[in-house]
């Protein structure tokens, strides 16, 4: 089962196709949009070592070839340092106007590589195959790519949109329980934007989906994009309804500020936190219902009790 | 007298503003497009030297006051280092995504600071103040913007239109009779683009322009500027027509490369000597008559013999 999301920006529409097993399939689904058969991957060393021989073989069976670069995992990553090693790596390997790259890894790749393609020959076009949770249902979708600055997180960038998103379910499984849950907060995050029966549907679902329930896990993404999309389409380049994105990322970022970006937060993990912070706010303020902050936390806590990771 | 010329690209439409002692009034153009009354201005060393107290006293009567960062003159600041370093100043000065940065200088820092402006906070607007007579016919406008790869020219960077180009004829009189002539190997190239009526007035023209009659230097600047500007309109991205700005580049970049990018070669005079070698050798492939190079050579010897500088 593969489901589609559109994304019909005008001009660089695209399509988001989530499933399980996308990997094995990937060539067939890029062959499309190449000019000649070869592709440049740049992923981490930690999904690399996991996924890369699948998708690899996924590419080949459509007969296209691949050069391959691995960065260090981690947010240190989305660094000028990084920056500058991925696009001069893709001039070295002579990638074309015509071209195209892959971001094969998590929020930290897909946002350091769409930006080198952002500006490698002022832009060549990306595919993102997000590994993680996170990326999955957010960071991979809507053409926000970019590095950190000393001065603060996505400081630096570009408003650049992948030609094609492919969220391979299965890949999810090789997740940390740690890391599914960081995702996990960015899930209910489109819950709590309004959406109460995706909101309801987590609360029923949330012990399935931490277990690895497959159909479950592809609706949760799916729901997921498409409200992200729904938002991009309304405000691409965040004037207004986009920074309803940015719920929990206020408390959030200040968190993680706080823990120094380290391990010791993850990005999910301070949205999940933000959000239940800004609910008691609103709740304080009279925005919301006295019962609303406890739902969101519970919502969260008994998908964590349930994990089998 | 100021002369306007209109880019009406759709969403981001500018206007090119061209006359003698703009700097002077330079506050008053800006003061409309800006949210605060304030404005960041990267300039190189020798343009700050010679032309920033005007400037600073332009914006000052209209109530803006301006922070200023130097960089080095010269092709190689056109580099990461550079990118990094004026990027992270904008940061460290608190530019807000609603702040307008000025690039104050060449073609080198036009380029370069256009670039740092569409991946600070991914994106804010910019405004060209084009200082040497290349940059006020060509690359302060059509929003190419980049630095330099140790794999070649240019190979890095953005499409991002400043939101208002104020080409000062006036600040041109500072110039080095060398400088002047490597920019009129641009201005030639506009005539050789299919507009002979232009060629013909260089050619009636040229003395006076190198002798630094403003009239004729506003008028050569502002009939290249709309020849751009058209070709801009037509093919933003370079897909195409745009490509005709190349006239004279090949044979130029290859001079620039064999000489190390050096002061020994000026991109100008690349150019000039491009175009010529493009007609010598369409003269022999029987693509234009026997008589067009001799005349695109002569124009600019002519110019040269008469000037003043």
């Amino acid at each position: 089962m593969v489901e589609l999301v559109h994304v019909p920006l005008p001009g660089r529409a695209y399509e988001v196709r989530i499933g399980a097993g996308l990997l094995d399939v990937a060539g067939e689904a890029i062959l499309p949009i190449l000019r000649r058969p070869k592709v440049f991957i740049v992923s981490d060393a930690h999904v690399a070592g996991l996924h890369l021989p699948a998708l690899l073989n996924g590419l080949e069976t459509a007969g296209i070839t691949a050069v391959c670069l691995d960065m260090p995992q981690g947010e240190a990553t989305k660094s000028w340092a990084h920056l500058q090693q991925v696009v001069e790596w893709l001039l070295s390997e002579k990638t074309e106007r015509g071209d195209v790259v892959i971001a094969f890894g998590g929020g930290v790749i897909g946002d350091l590589v769409g930006f080198a393609a952002a500006i490698m020959r002022r832009g060549v076009r990306f595919v993102q195959i997000p590994t993680s949770l996170l990326a999955q249902v957010d960071s991979s979708v809507g053409g926000k790519t970019g590095i950190n600055s000393p001065q603060g997180k996505n400081l630096i960038g570009a408003f650049h949109q992948p030609s094609l998103v492919l969220a391979d379910t299965a890949v999810l499984g090789s997740l940390t329980a740690r890391d599914f849950l960081a995702g996990y907060g960015e899930v209910v995050k489109y819950g709590l934007l309004g959406d109460a029966g995706f909101f309801e549907w987590l609360e029923d679902h949330g012990s399935a989906l931490a277990a690895g329930d497959m159909a479950a896990r592809i609706e949760a993404v799916k729901r997921s994009v498409q409200m992200k999309a729904d938002i991009v389409l309304r405000d691409e380049k965040e004037h207004g309804d986009r920074a309803l994105l940015n719920l929990g990322h206020t408390f959030g970022h200040a968190l993680e500020a706080a823990t120094g970006y380290s391990d010791r937060l993850l990005h999910g993990e301070g949205v999940a936190i933000g959000c239940a912070l800004a609910f008691e706010l609103s709740a304080r303020l009279g925005h919301c219902s006295q019962e609303a902050p406890s739902r969101v936390r519970a919502d969260r806590k008994s998908t964590r009790l349930n994990s089998s990771h």
